[in-house]
């Protein structure tokens, strides 16, 4: 290399290091952090602030809530954050004018997620949405033209894709370490007390395939490169009284693929249970089990090369660690997430599927 | 104890071992143990004869064979069995005449069952017949019927069922171990290979699901103690060619029951994957893994207790040993066999159920 190709290059790198593609929305960032507004400061919320707090590429910068007074002093104190940086739902739109809030975390109720991404979007901010995106595919469609109309990243919160382990699944996979893939079984299956916000469908938009299955079917359609089109399924609800008057327990699905791949899946409420997904190939197996929790991931299995079995080292909440930075390279390098609305509106359209062959129609 | 009372009871205990009901039927037996005549000397037949032989109830003292010339010598030598105990097909009928038969084992192609369970009641010999017990519930019912009629027990050779380790889960999850019992996902996936008559429906009357999907069918029926009345399936065949022109490579269904218990399951001829059995209930969950094989059956969980796990020692062909042994008991103490008929022509009932929903009827 000529010394001023290099010299051309190192100019290059500097410039791609120090003026992050974020800084056209926003003032510039001394840190070269990812600077994320947290809307919503429930339990997830927390987990993803706390998991940000382990980035060196993200930072936690704002604080959106319904009950701001209650609940924002912890992190305000906790992340240094003023009180010009926190807002609740009236003033979220002021959102717009700060220029130390980058990018949006929404950690709201399901019903919650198209209005906020909009809003956030609107106000030129990046969004980092949670599973499930929205309640119903015409939501998610909303949100994905209207963070690509305000030209800001869209992406949902599959902390599975961005777990090494689960990389090292899905590349075995398709590398035929089981021979030609054949099949899928998942499940997810936990219990919901009443009183939670999930077992209010106004708020949830559906039951536990919202919430649970939504991984093994994500799972799935990720591992398997290409999207279901026929599906049966049949939901239970087992234990009377009000906990389960809103959403239904339990719901078990069969999906078929257009190349005759063929899963069954189910999610429960009511019970406990795995969160498992096995991956079945015609010359081996993997079985996933624990599979989504938010630490202790490990696959056991017969491949053509042998038994293999494996565990992710990896300590809660590292996937959540992992999304943002994801998010935050994104950002930086104006690439698209491997999780965009896109992903997120598949899963919503399965889910629908999921739930009008059940004879429960989502909307 | 009075030495009258003594002599009583030492007389009633010698008469009950030198007697056998079957010796009804059959000729006095000086061993005292149940007489099997093999029908069908393929693979699960040699497993079974092999499990009798570590029996000290049952003894195999027929052999019936298509190809008994090629295929008999080696038992009958294994055996001590004379030629006057040979059968083939169209010689069968005359094991009525032979005395030193009270039962016979059918081995056969499921398309084959029916046709042999029948002639032996009529025969006046006993039948343990392998699952399925057919190959449509019409044949079933027949089957029921004719050895009712001529007054011989009919047993269904699931395995599963007189398993200490199989018991002792049941008996777990109905005493509450797991709180109230919620729902199962089951599944059997091994590989067939063209040419077996397993996949030839003439012989086989279906896909995996009437050899490998009926173990884990019957096992949620058999510990929920209640029979699904919904269902939902699919089929699919993602291996081209010849292989399964005939029959299904996959299937993955759901069930419900009247209590709104939730299960699914499924089963595949194409594919290497588990087989296994989860059991939800509200307080916890077992997870049977190996569940089906013929050794390594284990389980693992967590209960109201606590976590479980326990293996068990049984090598095989134990539980074929355990069946055998249950069968000359029922036999010997007239009672009926846990697994009788009707209990085949549930799984029968349910089959074709889960057939018809994936729309492919059995019949």
């Amino acid at each position: 290399m000529h010394r001023r190709d290099f010299t051309k290059l190192s100019a290059f790198a500097a410039a791609a290091t120090t003026l992050p593609t974020w800084a056209q929305n926003a003032a510039p960032n001394a840190t070269g952090k990812l600077r994320f507004a947290a809307v919503g400061l429930g339990g997830i919320s927390d987990i993803f602030m706390r998991a940000v707090s382990q980035s060196e590429k993200c930072a936690i910068t704002g604080l959106v809530s319904g009950h701001a007074e209650e609940k924002a002093p912890k992190y305000m104190s906790q992340f240094g954050i003023p009180q010009t940086s926190v807002y609740n739902y009236s003033t979220f739109d002021g959102i717009a004018g700060n220029p130390n809030i980058d990018a949006v975390y929404i950690g709201l109720p399901n019903s919650m997620h198209a209005e906020y991404t909009i809003r956030a979007a609107k106000a030129g901010k990046h969004v980092l949405c949670e599973k499930p995106m929205a309640i119903s595919s015409a939501e998610c469609r909303a949100m994905v033209k209207a963070c690509k109309d305000h030209n800001v990243k869209l992406m949902i919160a599959y902390r599975v894709h961005y777990d090494p382990t689960w990389i090292k699944i899905r590349d075995m996979v398709r590398s035929g370490a089981i021979g030609e893939l054949q099949g899928f079984q998942g499940g997810f299956y936990g219990p919901k007390q009443q009183g939670e916000w999930r077992l209010d469908k106004k708020l949830a938009g559906g039951g536990s395939l919202f919430d649970l299955g939504i991984y093994p079917l994500n799972a799935i359609r990720w591992i398997a490169g290409e999207e279901p089109t026929s599906f049966t399924a049949q939901t239970a609800t087992k234990i009377p009284g009000p906990r389960f008057a809103s959403v239904e327990e339990s719901i078990e699905f069969t999906m078929k693929f257009p190349s005759n791949l063929l899963a069954s899946s189910g999610s429960s409420y009511g019970e406990y249970g795995g969160a498992y997904l096995n991956i079945c190939g015609t010359q081996g197996s993997l079985q996933v089990q624990p599979a989504f929790f938010y630490e202790g991931l490990k696959f056991t299995g017969r491949t053509v090369n042998g038994p293999v079995e494996e565990s992710s080292p990896g300590k809660a909440p590292y996937q959540f660690t992992l999304e943002a930075d994801h998010f935050a390279d994104c950002v930086r390098n104006n690439r698209t997430p491997a999780t965009p609305g896109e992903e997120g509106l598949a899963d919503q359209l399965a889910m629908e599927a999921i739930y009008k062959a059940a004879g429960h129609p989502v909307a």
